[in-house]
């Protein structure tokens, strides 16, 4: 299949700026220091390439992702790196021995749910900054007595940096290792062998966790290069010119329920600027030197690659004009 | 199945509140009046409910959207209000029988596709002011004079005032009006017995459209209240608290991924106001006399329900705290 043939709108995996991806991280990160997480592209199929690249932990983010993961036989050790409330779906996995579950806590509420789900293994999910998920980092020895007393393995904690990913590269080493002071401090009294963090905004200068859960590596968008520039854009939203007005705009065939826009518009760059993106449309500000003409495929970048990956069932990898694979999106929903 | 019990993040409709707005617009536009236009909710099950209040002709903006009706045996007249460039599924549709097919055009290149793909009907679609799709009025004849060329039934004009929607109300009706008289002057050129216009914003004051392609009247959103004052919100984000922070925030477990934030943040008053949200959650500033609980359960209402609901897979229907219904959403993808 060649890539002019692929329906549109639909995402398009460029597989060298991929692999470039892919071999930076491993190179920086080999192994088990690296625990790639599968929200960033919910496909199975994605993940073993990075099981093939010698990452075989994972970070998930919904039960579903870590049920699909542990069908895919990718379930060697995978970190729910969420709270949950109900772990009934969690401990089923478990008890069919077919993955490897921890999950992450921060309240009495969820370590109880863990453990009453059928779960065996928990980390400490610790506050180090973020105002989201994560135990007060002064009553993390609490809760893992909590979780011990109530017969779970805590395999250590977890702290994401996540307000620190796009903070001045020249700040960001040390108010990085601010905040995993804080995670290792709730770690010397929680115990544990995981010190679980980072992102692919701080995996460059975050020494002090023992693992990094990057994700945005994989795929990249436009809005996260600058403040990771090792790694390249691989995603694109391949379009449809299908309408052209001579007063100055064109019109491709994806817009909202194709391309999240949480962070900003997507780039559009071969045939003009990003007007205003609707339901099913982008509406492209033609210039005047490039004509433009219906039928014209287009790609776009996305600006935040998480959730657009979310809204598409399926992955087109091409190299050059060939598409070598499909893989489909098969950890969406919950 | 109760409401307390449906896994999170899930969407709900308010079975009175969706009947509020289906009897509101066919009482203002009843029957083949409303095109209702099935991209605002993407579920047959919910097109059924119109079907059953009388509106048997239905909007599309997808070839998907225009496959799925046919299949659920709602095709009796399936418009898709939308150019595409290569039409050999939808003339698949028209071979095999099981539904009548128009698609929009507005340029050559749309004319020959709908004619070489096996689709016999089409409407011109007009610009009216708004900046996507839309014939040039001056040309609208020569290219209906092409369709019928090719031997395509030209059934009349479409024109999206979509750039009306949201002007003030006492603007609307002269604005809506001068938009309408070019789209007549198109009809008087082109002919055809279809005069295809409007949305939820301006259906109360189209007086010249032959019938109004409303959808987003039927689930409603906070964005659109104010434009649109007689229907009530009646689609819901169902989500658990999952994690407290006693410095001030609490955060429920859905996102970006399960909540379109093109038109702003989703609205919460239950627990607090909307901080930010991120791709699996949404942090929320608590207020210091309403105490949070983790598991709690809170309804967010999005600000934009049309890619929201694309995020999703099913609907609960829910009639105070019973579960009436689960309707899939079938028409998602492209």
């Amino acid at each position: 299949m060649k890539l002019a043939d692929v329906p549109t709108p639909a995402l398009v995996v460029d597989r060298r700026a991929l692999d470039h991806n892919i071999a930076t991280m491993s190179d920086a990160l080999p192994g088990p220091r690296l625990r790639p997480h599968v929200k960033a592209f919910k496909s199975t199929a994605l993940a073993r390439e990075l099981a093939d690249a010698g990452h075989r932990t994972f970070c998930c983010a919904t039960i579903r992702e870590v049920e699909g993961m542990a069908a895919a036989g990718l379930g060697e050790d995978l970190l729910l790196a969420n709270e949950v409330l109900d772990c009934t779906r969690l401990g089923r996995i478990v008890d069919a021995g077919v993955a490897r579950v921890t999950v992450a806590v921060d309240s009495p509420e969820t370590v109880d749910a863990a453990a009453a789900g059928g779960v065996r293994e928990v980390v400490v999910d610790v506050d180090v900054g973020l105002p989201r998920c994560g135990r007060d980092p002064a009553d993390a020895a609490d809760l893992a007595a909590r979780a011990r007393r109530r017969g779970l393995d805590v395999r250590g904690v977890m702290g994401y940096e996540g307000h620190l990913m796009r903070v001045p590269a020249d700040e960001k080493p040390a108010r990085v290792e601010a905040a995993m002071r804080v995670l290792l401090d709730a770690h010397a009294a929680v115990g544990g062998e995981l010190i679980s963090a980072g992102g692919t905004g701080t995996y460059a200068v975050n020494r002090w966790a023992t693992e990094i859960q990057a994700g945005s590596y994989v795929l990249m968008d436009t809005e996260y290069v600058p403040h990771a520039p090792a790694f390249r854009c691989a995603l694109g939203l391949w379009t449809t010119v299908i309408s052209v007005s001579r007063k100055g705009w064109a019109v491709l065939d994806g817009g909202l329920k194709a391309l999240s826009m949480d962070h900003g518009d997507p780039t559009v760059t071969e045939v003009g600027d990003c007007w205003f993106v609707s339901d099913e449309h982008t509406t492209v500000r033609t210039r005047p030197d490039r004509p433009v003409r219906v039928g014209e495929r287009v790609r776009v970048l996305p600006a935040h690659v998480d959730p657009t990956v979310a809204q598409h069932e399926r992955l087109y990898v091409v190299d050059g004009d060939e598409v070598t694979d499909i893989w489909p999106v098969d950890l969406r929903g919950w």
